[in-house]
């Protein structure tokens, strides 16, 4: 197995960054400055023709789609438990991630990428401030989801294992930052993100794309 | 197992519908009518909180999201086939299947809902459009995905088994002739839906739902 995963710092890439850095594998993570707009370039154009991170390249063939990803990584790697196997305890994480990628992080998009949706100015202003209320009630959601886990005595969000439920938690509340929602709004999961933030494999990660979690604050 | 689906005809349930009536297992088919804004009342909010279809609940717990939905429906009936085990066709699958889910399917929804996105009557005038152009280009996608799938010799866009793809493309495209974008702008595609359409567990759901393929068309 030959792993190589194309990552931007801070974007959603950041979830398969963390488990492929847990699962103890031997892989290269290979940066794409979307700032510069590399994700638009021939060359990686050829990788994933929708120009988007992350992509996971195992043994030469491109994986595109947190979901696929994830998944295919619980398959390869069993033994990090990074999905539940009981039926049901997994429907619910796989359940919750799916919101997580197909309604929080769509719903930041129109705040950051607005030009993704529309390309009227005016409509791109009026997503963004409807979607950042949006994004305010989703960020609550999460939290309630956080306290729902404690409440059962869980450590982590689907159970006693880290899970990329975990560390989309984290990217999603720092991207709230960024759309200026201060984490202190919501602390059950301000302080839920600080746990994620401090397990060795997430500290290397944000190490390594030089995260720093509360975007509304400068840096120190 | 006792399998009850909440669904809406014409809506993205009928992924999860169709896979019900394929399982062979008896299942209970819910009827929730959206026009009447029935997944807004207390009592479907108490299934699901997010007022959405579908929810396919299973022994009294309800699981939401096409995904987990889907993949849950794998692994109680492995013998369907509904998703490759091979790891790499697996994970090409679950990638496309995640970015019709994530990507299509919400494009649609700017046009169709686009009250979802913004409160300002222009911003949602101006998103109708703007999807609308992305829509088509998606269905594009979709086609040369299809073209793709024959030119392998696939009977089936994931190889020899009928997939949830499959479904969800039916499902697209029939929402690409409620946006204006006429079924032969891919004649490829418009094949392969009626294909998919004469499937006999799929003419079933079809005739339980009482759709019409295409919706630029007044009915026979
Ligand atoms: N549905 C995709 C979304 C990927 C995505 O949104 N990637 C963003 C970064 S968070 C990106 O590459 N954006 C650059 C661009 O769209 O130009 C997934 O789940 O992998
Ligand atoms: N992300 C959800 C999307 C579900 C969804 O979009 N459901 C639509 C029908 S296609 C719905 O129930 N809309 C009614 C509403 O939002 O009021 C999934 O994958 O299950």
């Amino acid at each position: 197995m030959s792993l190589k995963l194309y990552f931007s710092p801070g974007a959603c890439s950041f979830v398969p960054h963390v488990l492929l850095e847990m699962s103890g594998a031997a892989f290269e993570p290979s940066m794409v400055k979307l700032h510069k707009g590399e994700q638009n370039s021939d060359e990686y154009k050829a990788i994933n023709p929708r120009g988007q991170v992350p992509v996971l390249v195992n043994n030469g063939q491109p994986i595109t789609q947190i979901l696929a990803i994830v998944l295919h990584l619980d398959q390869v790697f069993p033994q990090a438990h990074f999905l539940p196997t009981e039926p049901m305890a997994r429907a619910q994480a796989l359940s919750t991630l799916a919101w997580m990628n197909n309604t929080v992080h769509p719903t930041f998009t129109h705040i950051f990428m607005p030009q993704k949706f529309s390309d009227q100015p005016e409509a791109q202003a009026a997503m963004k401030t409807y979607n950042t209320q949006l994004f305010r009630g989703m960020l609550g959601e999460l939290q309630t989801l956080v306290l729902a886990a404690a409440a059962k005595g869980q450590t982590w969000l689907t159970g006693e294992h880290f899970s990329p439920l975990d560390a989309y938690s984290l990217t999603l509340t720092r991207w709230g930052t960024i759309a200026g929602i201060a984490p202190e709004a919501h602390p059950d999961l301000w302080a839920f993100v600080q746990k994620v933030a401090a397990v060795p494999a997430v500290a290397r990660v944000i190490e390594r794309e030089r995260l720093q979690l509360d975007m509304g604050r400068p840096a120190a």
